[in-house]
């Protein structure tokens, strides 16, 4: 395992005990754009190892190619990100083939189109009043008790929107995103000011749950799994509140520190 | 929660007692076509419910609107498992948009295409030697150990190839399915006869991944973690065996029984 699989991030590590400042690392992802005979193909938001197999993999499980005869070259430049491929033949690229996109469950929905940095740094966060803490491990804790369908199935994401201190809505999927859309949507068609609510998930904090969060004007997101180093970047830069490991009376809070207001976790979650 | 949110399957439930047929609850994975103004834009994979509010905040999250006031109609045929969606104006569809696709990670690569079922049917796999039920318990447990980046940081998938009762490749990434897609690189790479390798994964066992696997000629997929409804329906038409749930010396068998020697559990991981 290379050191580059790790980034160092400061958080601020929040307990019953009170606030700390500390170093916690992070999994970076790292986006590879796949250029198949010329024509730009996808952009894998990856772990950066293993690059070759990958494509490989991909290539073949996606049915652009039979198996390995038919891929003449791979060339990567890790540096700038971006992987050559030529394959033997004309290939018809599946977008063009098919003309349309399957969003895949399990993981449900990830952004489709390529919403780069660019797209959104427009998308800056206003500040705001900030949220207890000891109100989003409450929540959080109360929000993994309302999974039924995960207590049966083991199968499944959850999302949750937190307003004025309690659980507004709150919803399950075969995919994180599509939870995360889920309650984001339900939330607009409640007319919830947005500006007010936080996101709860069961999942992992990818680069392209933050961004769900900055488009919809939600100014916080609290997991009680792991932030991407990606994640973590995109939130500071955008002022989203990023918060990590949110488990008992704990959480690590690795962006947005304004947002949460730290005083007094011990007494109010007694 | 409706009761079409669980379907119930018949598993071969393994451990060191024996084998007992017993009935499991799995979630379904519903194919939602989104169709904007006349135009295919994306298949979701997704849990039938609470669609409208999925289609809002998709639509939201992927920048095909500001805000609520621009989605005219949404008009949801449940049964067909379609949405026909009006924005207002002309709104220009991001594929065209950009031309490109992005595979986000955190979830890592879903399929990008629809791979439909018509896309595969063609591919079923070959009945083979079965592997012992206790020989992947065992492997399991390795391969949970051998995650140092998910010991440091939590925010990783992991995938394995075992081959001739043995781990013969271990890959981590940010998504389970680059994990998948990067195991089976290597087998290609390595020359590994697929048909004799099976495929280990720390995430659920979803449509998409058991479509990977069948399209790489891998016939057994087994996951600490639980199966889609979806994944088990391919599974058991294209001939793949799936274990979930492979947890100490048990496993819950939901496809290809043939697949697996579970005789002498008790012995061999003893």
């Amino acid at each position: 395992m290379g050191t580059k699989l790790l980034h160092d991030v400061e958080i601020l590590k929040v307990s019953s005990d009170g606030t700390a400042v500390e170093s916690d690392v992070v999994v970076p992802e790292y986006a590879l754009h796949l250029v198949v005979n010329g024509e730009n193909l996808a952009t894998l938001m990856c772990l950066p190892e293993a690059l070759r197999e990958l494509i490989t993999g991909f290539l073949i499980s996606e049915g652009l190619v039979k198996d390995e005869s038919m891929i003449r070259r791979i060339r990567i430049e890790e540096e700038g990100g971006e992987a050559q491929v030529t394959l033997a033949g004309d290939v018809e690229l599946p977008l063009r083939l098919y003309g349309k996109t399957t969003v895949n469950a399990g993981c449900g929905s990830p952004s489709l189109f390529p919403r780069t940095l660019d797209s959104i740094r427009s998308r800056e966060l206003p500040p705001g009043e900030p949220v207890k803490a000891s109100c989003i491990m409450r929540a959080m804790r109360e929000f993994q008790n309302l999974s039924e369908l995960y207590g049966r199935t083991g199968g499944v994401h959850a999302a949750a929107i937190l307003f004025e201190d309690r659980i507004a809505c709150f919803r399950e999927d075969v995919g994180r995103h599509n939870a995360v859309d889920k309650v984001a949507g339900a939330a607009v068609i409640d007319g919830l000011p947005r500006e007010r609510c936080a996101v709860l998930t069961t999942g992992r904090i990818s680069s392209d749950l933050v961004t769900k969060a900055i488009v919809h004007g939600i100014p916080i997101v609290a997991s009680r799994s792991a932030p991407t180093g990606r994640a973590v970047e995109i939130a500071r830069m955008l002022n989203l509140g990023v918060a990590g490991f949110v488990r008992g009376r704990r959480m690590n809070i690795y962006a947005g520190r304004e947002r949460f207001d730290t005083s007094s976790v011990d007494k109010d979650t007694a």
